[in-house]
């Protein structure tokens, strides 16, 4: 399986949102996640980083417009 | 193995821009993709949506600023 772990990146330390992700999109008012299971979640943040072979990927708090 | 193919969405298609992708990250000026194979190129582009399940990686042209 290819599912991978996704954190949010905080003052340098990486907070778990959601294990088992199968889906990310980006969307105008945050990320959406959804996870092998069919759980779902928005987070108020973009895409950082994939690392497909380490099965994680890393996003971070939406900047103030 | 996880690693997916990343696609540019150009005017409702899907061009590929690099198979076997291992490690993507979102830069100042574009995405930073890197292939299982060692290969790297840089689109001047965003992050746009993940198919784990589906090994695939969406990417959309960056918007003029």
């Amino acid at each position: 399986m290819c599912e991978s772990n996704a954190y949010l990146t905080k003052d340098g330390k990486q907070e778990l949102v959601m294990e088992s992700v199968g889906f990310v999109r980006a969307e105008n008012d945050g990320v959406f996640l959804k996870s092998i299971f069919g759980e779902t979640v928005k987070v108020n943040a973009r895409i950082l980083e994939l690392d497909l072979t380490g099965h994680k990927i890393l996003l971070e708090p939406e900047q103030m417009k």
